[in-house]
């Protein structure tokens, strides 16, 4: 029996803004710092250790991942980077706020945007300063640069990671911790516990709060519960599930 | 031509206290991560830029790294750590004030100690509780943990990561960052440079300013020279000379 533990990121500054963030590289707030301080105590308190650590190339998932390994005292881990592990693409909408746009098209337009499997957002244009491919840390995978994505999206990038290196990683005997996105790690969950397309948008992931798998030798889930109150994770997932409504 | 550049790690806690560190794995101080964090300001406003960074175990230099990196926007770069980038062991040293040492057995005593090339401190007993043996880090070296260091024996563990893993790197045209030790960092310095034994005592890395050499095809080093004000890098290499006096 395997375990995998899943970070998402703590609070960001466009978490806080309320705006939609996708590929936008912003930093962590002073909670999402705390957050990730936490998410490392609750996991050195509950006796985990890991061999390798998994993140994107985000910089609020990296930072929260660095400081849960240093209150681990495992600043020394190997960390591997991968943009598969990149928040879900938010195309036009990033830089946008959710509540603007709740107000201008309707709630239910920001919650198929925010929560439909398979209907992207507007797509960036190529030529859109805010567009990724001009950043040199995705310049040797130039055409794989989505202009936007839906989540079916996302976790169609996100797989090929997770079978290539992530599922032999894990096989091999090595304890993982993936610091990733709340999209990235709803495709990973998704996948895992063989969520229905129609169901998955019911699922909220939330905030530096460390979501533990137990995997068989197939790496079926026996069971997945988040470390810490449990009372604390379910309305930190049910602030997640209310942004973007006008109230 | 390749440039390698070499950052000695900031101001740590014991830097500070005067104490003999060695593998100890002490933390920065906040000059300590003032200076991580100007390091990596000298480096983009000079307009390095880096494909893959190499550091030790050891949090003090992961920390300027990773501090650097943030400044210079490169927080997903590929890190890599090794042990045989730690600082020097120091023995049966480790954690005892350098001044205080130098009271009970003179400046001459402690110089040889620190600067002498082939005489290490008194060796650690390996039940001593500082022994770091048991340390899950190096669990896959433990024959090779050193018990005590002269400075022939860092280079002589240290090259060999040099030889296999970082020249390799940097002739594949890697641009490459390493975040290090006063003595792995001498170590390199008295390789490239080719410094006698007995006139690598009179070499000293001042903390947190980057070291840049530029290399030729064969990484034979065509000149050298720290970043940002040389009398700022001459007066901190002078004032890593005068530690562990007794005055």
């Amino acid at each position: 029996m395997y375990k995998l533990v899943l970070i998402r990121h703590g609070e960001s500054t466009w978490n806080l803004e309320n705006r939609f963030t996708g590929w936008t590289d912003v930093d962590l707030t002073p909670t999402g710092v705390a957050q990730a301080k936490q998410a490392g105590q609750l996991l050195k308190e509950a006796g985990y250790d890991f061999d390798i650590a998994y993140t994107s190339v985000l910089k609020r998932a990296v930072w929260t991942l660095w400081y849960a390994l240093e209150e681990m005292s495992r600043t020394w881990l190997p960390v591997r980077h991968s943009w598969r592990l990149n928040e879900r693409h938010y195309g036009a909408l990033q830089g946008l706020n959710k509540a603007d746009m709740a107000k201008q098209y309707g709630d239910e337009q920001v919650l198929i945007w925010r929560r439909s499997y398979d209907t992207p957002p507007p797509a960036l244009e190529a030529t859109d300063a805010r567009c990724e491919r001009s950043d040199r840390r995705y310049s040797a995978y130039n055409a794989e640069v989505p202009l936007t994505e839906c989540l079916k999206d996302t976790v169609a990038r996100v797989l090929p990671f997770w079978n290539e290196t992530i599922a032999p990683s894990i096989k091999s005997g090595q304890r993982v911790l993936i610091a990733a996105h709340g999209n990235s790690i709803r495709a990973l969950v998704k996948y895992l516990d063989n969520i229905a397309d129609d169901a998955i948008v019911g699922v909220n992931i939330p905030n530096g709060i460390p979501l533990v798998y137990e995997l068989d030798a197939d790496l079926k889930p026996i069971k997945s519960y988040y470390l810490g109150d449990p009372a604390a994770a379910a309305a930190a997932a049910a602030a997640v599930a209310a942004q973007g409504k006008k109230a």
